[in-house]
């Protein structure tokens, strides 16, 4: 199966994942730009997504990294991938009326894709770096998930 | 200040904490067993909190991981603390009732300390490590934070 | 092909390979205490394998992770293994006689292994925890890799 | 104290740095080109930096990382840096006769530095990618560092 990689084609693809998994869901994440090897994600920072501060919670941002980074490496790879693994790093805190990530593929085999993403906090209208990703997807193994 | 860091006074802390992060109670964490260095957290595992193939939502053991990880650091450091940055294995699909985080920490200095968690899905009683994780919590730098 | 995991024939079997890798022979690392799931590698600290500040550099405490890591990987899934990636936190200055990597593995499936290891300095007879890392280790794709 | 960001004088006095650590000097990096943000690291591969396989040990690529890293964040935080961690992906093999890592900062604020390196493997004047780092440059606390 290929997937869509560019244009409204891929958004609403890539959206009905989103719609399927309903934590990406009880967010309010939604992909609005994807071009080959890149995609944004876009999560309005409602009250109940922050922490005890005000600021975006991390968990929220790990979020949107996850489901970035995995839906990167899915263009690449096929639709039938596992995330291994991600690490992220909080650059300051995040606050304002909208988070973005940016993803893309750093570099991939036929097995495996390294990819990494920036989110942004967006407060009137001027964009903000908070955190950057960089994570490990993989090509599901169908046989021995059947094992 | 100090923290309580053993005991249902430590428990009743850390849960006040839960209480003030809007997201941390969406997702309806909740610690329930602290002593001096390790804590547990657990997240019973609602429909609304999967990804499309009915497992954990990676961005719910993330966000699991980033609460345990920040508690344990401010722990030791104090309740002045910021998540540096954190790193996550997810080791197989999480299912089952209810998603178990057992943290403890790595080592401390005055400035920061590193802890890591252990992510575990409980299926009829029994428990599989699903994802675990490693970060970095950092002292809040006060006068950097005002500037 | 069944790695020896535990005893004199598995270290000599670890330390064959470390002959077999000339920049983990140039940094003069060997294996000395193997159990099933669990590896120990020294690195006496020559003066060569510093900083500018005279402590283990960070490079050294990277690569024991790097051997360490994989070694464990390899305990599980056999020799045909390849590093997927690994993380490593610095918690204090390395200073001392002697460094040594405790690996472990956390969980592994089929295809992958997450495995951890703790180093140490030793001076005088005392350790103390200088790092820990996090890492990936999976099967190799052979009919990837000959393609 | 201000370091050079950029020219002959960056790099004179980031090679500066690279003679007085040994292990650096061991592996034979060169600092070759810095801009303001941006430095480029170059490790001739000897035979005695490689592994089993013949393929660069990915404790040399995890010393490029960890150097090239550190040096990004002290040309924005100054000199007096740690390297609180970094993570590590491995992409494919490194072979070829030069590895070459290029650094650059993602974000910084007054106390930390997160920063980024691509490492390319150069075989016959083609460049291919062989891993990426991101990592954790922080402000060393000096009055804890004497403590």
């Amino acid at each position: 199966m290929t997937l869509p990689t560019t244009g409204p084609e891929a958004v609403a693809f890539a959206n009905r994942i989103i719609d399927a998994q309903s934590f990406s869901t009880l967010i309010g994440a939604r992909f609005e730009d994807i071009t080959p090897g890149h995609a944004t994600l876009r999560v309005p920072l409602r009250d109940d997504l922050k922490q005890h501060h005000g600021f975006a919670h991390g968990g929220l941002m790990s979020t949107m990294a996850d489901i970035s980074l995995t839906f990167m490496g899915a263009s690449v790879l096929g639709p039938n991938v596992l995330t291994s693994e991600f690490k992220i790093n909080f650059v300051r805190p995040g606050t304002g009326e909208t988070l973005i990530s940016r993803a893309s593929v750093v570099g991939a085999t036929r097995r495996q894709a390294v990819t990494r993403c920036d989110i942004y906090a967006v407060q009137g209208g001027k964009e903000k770096l908070v955190a950057t990703a960089l994570g490990t997807i993989v090509v599901a193994d169908v046989s021995a998930a059947g094992g």
